[in-house]
């Protein structure tokens, strides 16, 4: 029997769905689990989306332009330009979700052996990408004591070598839904500018930024054109995660008719997603206003709700709609299962994500989740009275 | 400026888009330009799967589970049943397309180093997914004067040393049309036993095959369970190109679970085009007699008219809708281009795929085009005159 790749061996599992049989027998017991472990939002996709789709009148479903439908492309332009980014259409190929977009954006940019920085925790997803390319990543901590706020120039310094190609970032953050500042931002460019290193910078949550804050995209870095790789994607923003369509930007032309060639051998991204993508770009703004209220309140109540529980804290984070909570737990992992096998309160109980998982560095981590707050504040009120009860019934207490 | 990576510097530019601005000059002009370059057809998507997306009901468009729906799967196995393949829907992953499918197989299965030995002409994109995954492609040539029928056991042999992982087919194949017998799939399977191979079998055209002809899949071949992965697609069966719904198909479950981690690192396959691909299994019997009926006589047309013009030879297909055709000409590449830039019959031209880029040996297929025969009769019967008139005036010819 042929044996499989030691690349296949050594991918990991998904630690968002380790857990997922566990949750699968409690609700076999009748069990009601409130799921924060995932981000996937309870929020309605827009209609003017579904409106779209369910007009269709192609009679032939065929292939598109690899790089998504031109009128797609110069809307989205439009969109960016709204933003303050300076973006035309050419600048612009349609994925299929921001996942495509980072493995065509490694593919492009990277050689095995290759290496990339990037701040930990971080989307464990990465990590699977950069197998998948063959490239190594160096992790840099970033900690909650901080509020997971960006390393020190200093700090990156030691990581860099002669094989370091980029820095990998998520602006705002999952897991950690921290939101970089323009200084922030502006300190990545100077390293990325004196060691000659892409920004890969992953910005879906881009609109979810709270407080006041703007949002500064790594697009706006001046004099690093040449640098920044940006990729994006249609789910967390109109609550379209199984549309599955994201977009490479970068003002790199080299890197773009690279990337280019990535998009042609997998012919298209998919036309449906890419009509639905398309009419999302006419969504009203007060769709966005009452979601940005919404998540405010959620974030606000779950925040303030965790820090209320004895021993816990979690920083109150600016961006996206995930938090990490330090728990007093000897290990997070085993809570986090011992909540789905072996405790219940009023036949309800949580599943969350063990942060240990995106983390690099081993050892990390240990005794922290992600919490995503993707419910409705009624649930959410209920899934932190049974946190709470279950660290107080918890064995493994510290 | 950071540079590119090496290996996206080698990956290929596509041979069949090469032409394209070509084409879109020549339609400046005001000219016909009949393609006979794309595996694009003109045949309607089934109504069942365009009515199932038109009435979608669903509020969130969530993720789906990384093997796809369950329902579609269930489904997806009682249609390979319904072949003749023991499958479940254990051993079905949903991909998107079936260049996703093939991505995750060669990335599970081969570390970079590794060789794979595919049959030339082969679909060139092979190429790309191979490049992608590190993996080296050592091509074994089937020849134009025996049909492209598979090489001997013996030419097989020669090429295989201990990097060697696995075979990649396509069966009816793209660009060839040929359909392997069955006795040629028991030899390929003897070499996979013999020599620990994975048989890559890529049957995105398993429902095209003609005059009665049998396909036989490599999943019937016995005792190669654990060496068979299956690569499908509804793109051509269903006219679905745009769609972006595939299938992994394996009987090995170290595989599977490999493969899983790699759907799971990408989430999941597109929502929408899932229902779509799960509703075309209800497409009624008498769309796939249409659809046969017209490529049947699409093909004999095409055919006949093309070894009716003098100096030219292509072999009968009896399977898929592409055929190779020699032409008398010193370069089939020029030809393809000068019929687009320099050439008009009546106003009219013709776009065709020059075959080199199907071959990885260089200089073969120097004089051979790929025809996919994707257009009406009507259609196809004036390409044919403008092609004929066209050999009788280009320069080039031999």
């Amino acid at each position: 029997m042929p044996s499989i790749s030691s690349k296949g061996k050594r991918m990991p599992a998904s630690p968002i769905r380790k857990l997922v049989p566990f949750a699968e027998a409690a609700k076999k017991k009748g069990r009601k689990v409130y799921h924060l472990n995932i981000g996937q939002p309870d929020i309605p996709t827009p209609q003017v989306a579904l409106d779209a789709i369910r007009t269709i009148d192609l009679k032939v479903i065929e292939y598109s332009h690899s790089a998504g439908f031109e009128s797609y492309r110069r809307k989205l332009a439009a969109y960016y330009q709204q933003h303050g980014l300076d973006i035309n259409h050419e600048e612009i190929i349609i994925t299929t979700g921001g996942s495509e977009a980072l493995l065509f954006a490694f593919n492009s940019c990277l050689d095995p052996g290759d290496e990339v920085i990037i701040p930990e925790p971080f989307y464990a997803n990465y990590n699977s990408f950069a197998i998948s390319a063959g490239v190594i990543v160096k992790p840099i901590t970033s900690r909650i004591e901080t509020n997971f706020g960006l390393p020190g120039m200093e700090e990156f310094e030691k990581l860099i070598t002669p094989k370091t190609k980029g820095i990998v970032i998520c602006n705002p953050n999952n897991p950690t839904g921290y939101l970089y500042s323009k200084e922030e931002m502006l300190q990545l460019g100077e390293i990325a500018k004196k060691h000659d290193l892409f920004i890969f910078s992953d910005e879906v949550y881009r609109e979810f930024c709270y407080d006041g804050e703007k949002h500064f995209s790594a697009l706006e870095l001046k004099g690093l054109e040449e640098h920044v790789i940006l990729t994006d994607s249609v789910s967390k923003r109109y609550s379209e995660c199984g549309v599955r369509i994201g977009a490479l930007v970068s003002k790199n032309k080299e890197f773009m008719a690279t990337a280019m060639k990535f998009a042609q051998a997998r012919l298209s991204p998919p036309t449906f997603g890419q009509i639905a993508g398309e009419a999302s770009l006419e969504t009203p703004k007060s769709y966005f206003d009452e979601v940005y209220n919404e998540y405010i309140e959620r974030r606000n109540y779950t925040v303030e709700a965790l820090n209320a529980i004895p021993g816990v804290f979690t920083p109150k984070p600016k961006g996206a709609f995930y938090t990490v909570v330090r728990l007093p737990v000897d290990d997070a992992e085993k809570f986090c299962q011992w909540l789905l096998e072996d405790f219940e309160y009023q036949n309800q109980t949580v599943m969350m994500a063990p942060a240990n998982g995106f983390y690099a560095t081993p050892g990390l981590g240990q005794d922290e989740v992600r919490i995503a707050y993707v419910l409705k504040i009624e649930e959410l009120k209920k899934a932190m009275e049974v946190l709470r009860v279950a660290l107080e019934q918890y064995p493994g207490r510290r």
